[in-house]
């Protein structure tokens, strides 16, 4: 098979192999084998380790703002070598995805629209030697390179009829006459507490409260204040805000919201109409 | 617009991101929308969050390294949703800075010699959605995408007259008739202690001393002779060195001179006459 | 020299230099400079610091996932700028290794099989101004983008006669009659103890207890049974396994064997001969 010249899509890579190991790259080395010419972008390498929620969530945030037919070759894998199956997912977008069946493709891939999902069994398209403790490099990334380079997703294995791959959802907020009752389902590097309380609850709420301005809280603590900008608040004053993820979040400016609450995954996010209007 | 099949400089990324998050990702993924065939450079993501003060060193002590016309994207932007300005600078040495106002590009762009200054203001070159959180993701990143395409920095907005912006500027050495006091400007990941005395200070300085050699106090701490190379020192001895930067700094032999000296940001550095000749 | 199209080969970076600092990013600057079409890829600059050992088997264990011609630019220094010598190796598998003779090149260079070394010392293939504390931009990363280009390893230097460098070797486990006794060699990011135990010495040592299983134990802890794959322990429990090394490693399942044991390079790894039968 010809290698394309270049293709105007990239490959892209996210995992929770952190940056202490070569093991990112010697996914790469074995990427640059099967397709040189491709241009390899890194996601990020620092999902917490063994969170498929969180390398899901990543994903999920990620892939549209690539090209529509880059292929992302995910890798967060504790149940490498037991039953989960290799597979990879031809979307409706165009976007495919490449790794295991284990929940970290779901949310990704069903915003895509899932076309078709194969599993990875095909021996010409994985490493002569496969481990039982690597199949980023192993089975992944070479399933990766050689979609990357043209080769058909249906090449690669059998596909799974019905199209059905393991799902992981998000906890979703719950709203009674008083509050919208969410919780964090990410931290981020900077400390900033994600909520899973999207826009569009919190217009809705909003619309029965007219009189009042919403705030938010993070379990019992104190009311913070909705702002439209990290810079709208004090130095070191905590604030909520609609972030990068189209999501509520809860921050401290120049500061560190997770450290100031103590909070994390699963801590509670409410929003409150508050007594006084905007 | 034709797409460049391949420019000779490449598309180079600063950012207070890490690598925890797909922030780094997402914005890599609107370049190669943008500009697929670009060769998309990370310099580091490390910066120390929402330190413009190290940014701007970081960005100062690399830029001179890559290609002329290299386009650097840089993304240490506390302020990011406030009144702050996002811009793209063109300078005489043919580098092109795209980021926020704040003084993270002063450093660089002010040694490169500034050109031109324009405010990104242009809707068709930013992202369709604007959030008030991520304007590295959908400001910042296409503006330079459009820029390493062959996009006339004149198309991205008005330009300021005159091109002004805001100046951070590092504190300087003071020379007394006993000693050159500056401080520690920058501390590396391996712990070394950078300040901010240059050669030609401690040239001037040394000249008025011929027959004493020269040596270095890290706050009131015991003098450290100057040496030429890490490997000089005994291990676990600290030394002072010009290291990389062209600056004075203080080291341990195979350890970390911040946890030494318990010093950082700020700490006093002094070089001062010793007795001996060298 | 004319610069090539495009290599099928790529420039693979491996480095103790952090995430932090723009230290890498600068080398990238400087191949971005002489080899402008290089496709550049990052194996990891997590090396813990100035451990040279600990670099030469990440090396070791990624080199050979690579296209046969890649360039290797390793650097781990801690007596930059002292006697040790700027070293360039071809080697019969193809692969040329660039970095300091100071044992970080050995593992894989012998691997590869060492065919010329070069001593770095041509003033035209390195950058004007060379510092004494950063070879890796000033010499290593010159001497890596020229071969990439095409310069002949001969023109960096002068060849050393015989081949010979600094060797670094790895431990070797001790077998008696009732055990082989070996020891951790490197810990990863998520915390598993690779031992210096290979297949081989264990089979062999196998092959003497038939009607035995095999079981490990870290210093005098409990035994653990050898496993095929990380999931086929109960969550939190420490298990044995060849792992992605080919060297018997010790894990705790979705948890950190390193800090389960409080255990890191040179703590002691038993394989031993259990009662029962597997």
């Amino acid at each position: 098979m010809p290698t394309p010249a270049r293709n105007s899509f990239p490959l892209a890579i996210i995992t929770d192999f952190g940056y202490r190991d070569h093991y990112v790259g010697a996914m790469k080395g074995v990427i640059a084998s099967i397709a040189p010419r491709a241009t390899v972008i890194d996601i990020n390498h620092g999902i917490p380790a063994q969170s498929i929620a969180a390398g899901a969530l990543a994903l999920r945030e990620s892939w549209h703002y690539f090209p529509p037919r880059t292929v992302f070759l995910a890798v967060v894998d504790p149940g490498v070598g037991t039953a989960r199956a290799p597979i990879a997912i031809e979307t409706r977008a165009g976007a495919r995805f490449v790794g295991p069946d284990n929940g970290l493709l779901w949310l990704a891939a069903n915003k895509a629209g899932i076309k078709r999902i194969v599993k990875l069994t095909s021996p010409r398209h994985r490493l002569t030697s496969v481990s039982a403790t690597f199949h980023g490099r192993d089975i992944f990334a070479p399933a990766a390179a050689y979609l990357w380079r043209g080769t058909s997703i249906s090449a690669l294995g059998p596909a799974l009829r019905p199209p059905s791959i393991v799902q992981l959802d998000l906890p979703r907020p719950v709203e009674s006459a008083r509050e919208v009752r969410g919780e964090v389902i990410y931290v981020d590097g900077f400390g900033n507490l994600v909520s899973n309380i999207d826009r569009r609850a919190a217009k809705q709420f909003g619309s029965r409260f007219r009189h009042k301005s919403l705030s938010v809280r993070i379990e019992r603590g104190a009311a913070m204040r909705m702002l439209d900008a990290y810079g709208d608040a004090p130095k070191g004053a905590p604030l909520a805000i609609f972030g990068s993820f189209g999501l509520l979040e809860v921050a401290v400016r120049n500061g560190n919201a997770a450290a100031h609450f103590a909070a994390g995954p699963g801590s509670s996010v409410s929003l409150v109409a508050a007594a006084g209007r905007t």
